[in-house]
């Protein structure tokens, strides 16, 4: 362990433990760390084998290495804008020995068409930044506000990279705040990725969600299915069962984690 | 009350008590017959006193005849395309004795520029048909047909006549079906009414929700909040609490229903 450590880590960096399948992660304390919404994201999207997937707003890759060990048999590619993060989730893949089932790309999803082909993605996944710049002063570390913040990527500039990368029928997978859900819904459509599957996300049982979990299909025809709301917590403060299943995860696409 | 009954109804019909101050309803069992969706709009929205609040789509008129009992001093005005059924709403306004505080207009809400003032409304609230036309066959039941489906109002339609006749910031409540959400947003959008309230109805905890109560603010900033979800019935089928207290209701702005 110590010698992967020396391996593998910068100065300043740790490995995490992903509490699943032995999975670990590179993050450094001080920059961006994923969260419990890319953990559900990474339940709630499907992949099959053989699909070719894309992660946008990548940061350290922690949703495709989640991703690859819950279904596998498909291809994930990470695209990360910021260098220091894309270069973390390329060693967490070697870290994890996945360099054939993961490609970590860094490049910026506003122009990404010399890198990526467009039409020729099964599935995207993103868990981009919540957060409309606002008009005041800024957080000083870049970094964590490229993360959190609509400076480098709006929700438009995401779902219009979607809509070009994606196959036809192709599946979009996002996690995001509620209170954007107008405008992440008009938008998806302006894409013609048509809402077909979403989830609230409540702390405990009769509070108010401050998560959504969207699916969209692209060019798919209207119908939205609404799940039943993901409970996080019980009152004493334990997870609840579908989120303990999540994290213990069993594989494929049979277990229906989230839905 | 066989007295009122031989003054008030017709050949058919019959008088629905509403479980509400004493209101009743003069409803025919051949035709649309109010459900739960009304009874929880009705709690959803909010009135106050010296507001003009118009219904669209009224039918027998439920929704004002619930909302006057429950936010006193507003004047409430319901619209209904098919005149028998404002025929019924006129006539249970007055076996209410609220013939100063709602007034029944029979018209066309696509086409009621002379009837109905523009950007005079503090509310407007609708209870619309959910059912796109089917491409097959229709129930050969015409006046059911009209309130379920979307043959004479489709869903822009009802947001395009509420865009005009709404002040600005003046508020819009309807419930609908989840599945048609995606479409809301994004028509509330494009006639300026912004999504600012959402809350699911689910049958039971854990079963995925089939009704969904929104509230939009012409011209409002764009920032929606999600409240819980309502759950209609324990696993032994009683009403949950919330359910309960709409029923029993009390008065006035300051209970909180449904929030």
């Amino acid at each position: 362990m110590e010698a992967i450590e020396k391996a593998f880590l910068k100065e300043g960096e740790r490995l995490d433990e992903l509490q699943r399948d032995g999975r670990r992660i590179i993050q450094h304390p001080g920059r961006f760390c994923f969260g419990m919404d890319a953990v559900l994201l990474s339940a709630f999207a499907r992949a099959y084998p053989g699909e070719k997937v894309l992660d946008l707003c990548s940061g350290t890759g922690v949703i495709p290495i989640l991703m690859e060990s819950r279904y596998p048999g498909a291809h994930f590619t990470g695209l990360e804008l910021q260098e220091e993060s894309a270069d973390m989730a390329r060693r967490s893949v070697q870290v994890n020995g996945r360099e054939e089932q993961i490609s970590i790309l860094q490049g910026d999803l506003r122009n990404c068409e010399e890198q990526l082909k467009a039409g020729a993605w099964d599935v995207v996944t993103v868990n981009p930044p919540y957060m409309k710049v606002p008009a005041g002063q800024h957080n000083r570390n870049l970094a964590m506000n490229l993360a959190r913040h609509e400076i480098a990527c709006t929700l438009t500039d995401v779902l219009a990279s979607a809509a070009r990368l994606l196959k036809s029928k192709g599946r979009f997978y996002m996690v995001h705040r509620p209170m954007r859900l107008p405008e992440i819904m008009e938008q998806m459509r302006v894409f013609k990725i048509e809402p077909k599957r979403m989830q609230l996300v409540s702390p405990k049982l009769e509070r108010e969600p401050n998560m959504v979990l969207i699916e969209g299909i692209r060019g798919g025809a209207p119908e939205l299915r609404v799940a039943p709301p993901l409970i996080i917590y019980h009152e004493d403060g334990s997870y609840t069962e579908p989120v303990r299943r999540i994290y213990e995860g069993n594989n494929g696409n049979s277990q229906s984690a989230s839905m």
